[in-house]
């Protein structure tokens, strides 16, 4: 450990809309079963990226100066008393979300909707781009040799994709449509690939996107407009880019149309899985699931996705590596830049912090 | 066989809006694996009144005459070469549609999605409002001693309820809100109770069918207006009335008043199931599928049903007698009468013809 | 509270075969998250009777002193400094499996299964039957007013049937054979008929515990004997019996002539749940399982079931009343009589301490 | 068609215990929903080797001379007149049983369990070793291109191991332990990697088999001896070979060693399917399934896996052409041999004729 490292604990905060400033952030104490994290990759979400630029993300409302992000991975400094999985030196993936562990919810397994989660990053709880953070230890997972400190922030996206997949039942006889190739999208497709889905088309505004899913793995990309009358003209590519009924629908997106198209484009039976959130308040044309049993399924973050996603990440079966586009260092100048060109959008997939 | 018996089949045709006549209706030829039933009762559904106002229901459109009607029980009077489940003076309900039995919805147990369905009334298909008919012997079930032909019709409603509580897995741990008190809210209430449901609250605009739904087993009920800003109040009064979380909801309206009022009231990882459509194309705001994992679950008719609608009905756990409300034979004013009855809404539930 | 009640706390150890004594047993700290009981009601379950027997059960044996005892009920004497949920002088039914919480089995809801799991009487873990305990406020469930301390305690033998009849996923639709009319098998009976079955035969070799069984609401009863040759025999009277084809078989007793009884008589694509475990080692014939899909669901205590138990004794919907044969006080003479009476067998169902 | 196809049908028939005499075998008359095929391959299955040496199978006994065979692709030669999914000169795998398509478990989609199963080979079901068949039009699946007909016909084994792992849902998340490397275990083996399991550790008594077992990607294979005292022993090394717990078992032998080593080696709340039986009366110790919530899931056949299978083999996922081992003509000396090759093991795993 350097002389810099046992300094003053740095953290990103936000302070105001686009206004995000590195300053001290005082540890609390380390529990029994925390464990205290030097990060050393953070990826900026879409929601970082929400909060960034309007202090809110959905219903949650940042009130005063928050530290932000909340996917990364890093090494173990220090471990409480009564920890035995981990020990100092240790590379883990942090999972960000700590549940109660106690309510209806957390008993019966679906703790990501618990209502006492504290969740890094999302107000009023402050989040993990930091020089360290304090966590507890179960939710740190060790990373395989072969699996990389980058590769380990990236479980936190790739654990929304593999619980949409669990949720959808995405099995080798799914076939799979995709709906917008962003970060989400992009991850989903990869998620799907490893359930075995054996056809998935995705669909965008954005050729250089849709080129970076064809890359990736996807069959068939679908380019349309955001011109809503093409809704139906836009059904009819999708099926014929299918070649076949589409089992289950994936909306990365969240708008109106996309949901609509997605209701529409599924067969009788399928279903719809909810992902992304784009507007405010997303409606939908629910004839699909009153007059074909096309079920809306909503995925809200994952839940025991961590190792999952490092066992598909060290055999090889998900790469990610090609999403992470850009890197930035852990200075104000740098996660200014970082923070803008994420939200830039563009050819910025994956934005990441190497602290 | 008497001589009336013998006479010239005849049929309520509908000819065009709120036009039906009483005209003959030759029967096809009976088949190895058919049955001729004499129909004695008959149960006008939601459907056949849209049918009789509009010449369409969702997007079923009625382009030549019709026979109308498909909620029915009879006697047997015939049966094909092959048939041994089956023998002449059977009393039966039958149920309506015939799927292709082929297809892979149909293997795979969702023959209610079949796209060959040919269902009693749904056009160009026939329905049973007629002194005989010609069906599959494996879809006439034969009907307990204690189950009165009138109750044998009521399988079918009575199945649309049946089948929204399996898919919503209603057991003795589920608390339930039904939107609408009108036919379909109030059997989807008495199925609720029947799979076990501790507590159901039921919502409807019109104090006169809450007191029904009340007699019939509703724990609370909850009168609200159209008001479509009124909604945070409504879902505050549904909550209070519950007294706890509603784990899962019925929309038996299908506004978007509705389903936005139950997406709300619904707690995280409930789920909604829309089975009425009010509206040509309902439109619902998703915000609670995607930020807490309420599915919106789609029911359209019933699949294997009538086997457990009949001991349901023959063990007493559901009495439908109470919904019928009005009685007509079958000539041609109390055709005309029967139907404006039924479209008339009001106090009239279930409007039954005794053939 | 009175003075005796702040004296020593005391408990019932068991020191070897057949002996139990009445000790002292100082309590742990309280914890910020604990709760500190007065013991008012325990039930003794079958396996606390192996233990006085033999010192062990299954895999469990008592190596050192133990205090004995886990169906239990409370009342709060004083709530740790973090508990929010409950307050001194409520009524509480306790949930006797502390699990570690950060396992996979316990964060997928599965906790039952948790290999740190600490169990109130399984060693070596103390049990409950003292005067007061220390345990985590959430494993705590307040008691409704209608609903007493002995039907409280009586919520731990009604979690496994509860358990099994929603692993076994039972409903109005599924017809039920309970094998064994004992404490296990009564309360599965209870419980399967609160999911709504519509048909329950049992079955045992004492026409005594038969009649219990039909008072207490089974459809038929079937007596058989121990003579393993009557198998077929035995399998035809209870198919007679049910008058159609079992859906779900519970085996409450788990010999091999039990099980292999329950596997024949189970239709195709049925379920035997095995709760019971008689043998050390139960074997069954497996041929219904590989050609007929007749699946074996294993019943391993239960998770999850306290609100739902309390639910359905509250609403009355479950019973238990009649199965509480004998009572006993919190004398060293008084839990030796009991513990003889319930390992007698004969009419005892369950017996009762009142403390 | 040429002279020969013209010519008289001849057929395999199973006259005695290894009795089997090509002998003409006139055909039914063609059915309007059915297709007439020219048999072109077809697969020797362990079910036709126990017809062929002990004229019984399980339950099913040869009563009367039978035409053996059920694995088997074609050609279609004549459409009834309903048909318009296929034509003339299609290339189709056959599906070899013929369900009631009335009776409840066909309804709800669980057709291999159907009463009144007509199967291929299954008395007194003729059977499918024919120049000829004719069959139902809808259990035709037309081959895609690059899908030869000995792989056409190999869907019918391929079907097992897709069935089980549907059953046991098999994911990317699922460690799989295979107790057996014949034919039946290395399908499964293919089945659950195509279904995503990470990991799959195979166990047989022959080296060689899981030599080949290791070539077609078993991560790890254990050599076992028949001596039922190394059961420990033999869970210690499946254990330390998987490196973690076991999620699912297949058991593709059925005797009560594989059974026991099966359920001991799974994890807690995994689960055994039991494909194989190899003895007539399989018996398993089920204190797992009781102690551990370890179920036991029987599979029989398969349903509606056909398409699925052709997929898996058009996109190259499975490569089932390794397991085909020998291959005969359709003449009588060349259908001894292949019986005899068959019934002999060593290293044949699959025989197939083409005709």
């Amino acid at each position: 450990m350097s002389k810099k490292d046992e300094g003053e604990n740095m953290a990103a905060w936000l302070l105001g809309i686009k206004t995000l400033k590195i300053q001290p952030y005082p540890l609390p104490p380390l529990g029994p079963h925390d464990v205290r994290v030097r990060v050393k990759a953070l990826g900026i979400c879409g929601s970082d990226v929400h909060h960034f630029k309007t202090m809110r993300c959905a219903n949650f409302i940042v009130k005063k100066p928050m530290v932000i992000g909340h996917e990364c991975a890093g090494v173990i400094e220090e471990v409480g008393s009564g920890v035995k999985s981990l020990q100092v030196g240790d590379r883990v993936a942090l999972e960000p979300g700590i549940s109660c562990r106690q309510c209806d919810l957390c008993k019966s397994g679906r703790y990501n909707l618990c209502p006492k989660m504290k969740f890094f990053g999302s107000p009023p709880t402050n989040g993990s781009l930091a020089n360290k953070v304090v966590h507890p230890a179960d939710l740190c997972y060790k990373l395989p040799e072969n699996v990389s400190l980058e590769e380990g922030a990236m479980c936190e996206p790739l654990s929304v994709g593999v619980h949409a997949c669990r949720r959808a039942n995405i099995s080798p006889e799914t076939r799979v449509l995709i709906m917008g190739a962003g970060p989400i999208g992009l991850i989903t497709l990869l998620a799907a690939r490893a359930f075995g889905s054996p056809r998935i088309v995705i669909v965008d505004i954005d050729d250089c996107r849709l080129s970076i899913a064809k890359s990736l793995g996807a069959d068939e990309t679908v380019l349309v407009s955001t011109n809503i009358q093409d809704l139906s003209k836009e059904v009819e590519l999708i099926q014929n880019a299918m070649g076949c009924g589409v089992d289950v629908s994936f909306d990365c997106v969240g708008l109106n149309k996309t949901m609509s198209t997605a209701l529409n484009a599924t067969r009788s039976g399928g279903k719809v899985c909810l992902i992304g959130l784009a507007q405010s308040e997303t409606t939908a044309p629910l004839t699909p699931t009153a007059a074909r049993e096309v079920d809306v399924i909503g995925i809200f973050r994952y839940r025991n996705t961590w190792p999952l996603c490092l066992e598909l990440l060290r055999t090889g079966k998900i790469d990610v590596k090609p999403l992470i586009t850009h890197r930035f260092g852990f200075s104000q100048k740098e996660v200014e830049d970082a923070f803008e060109t994420s939200a830039g959008g563009g050819n910025a997939i994956k934005v990441m912090f190497n602290l």
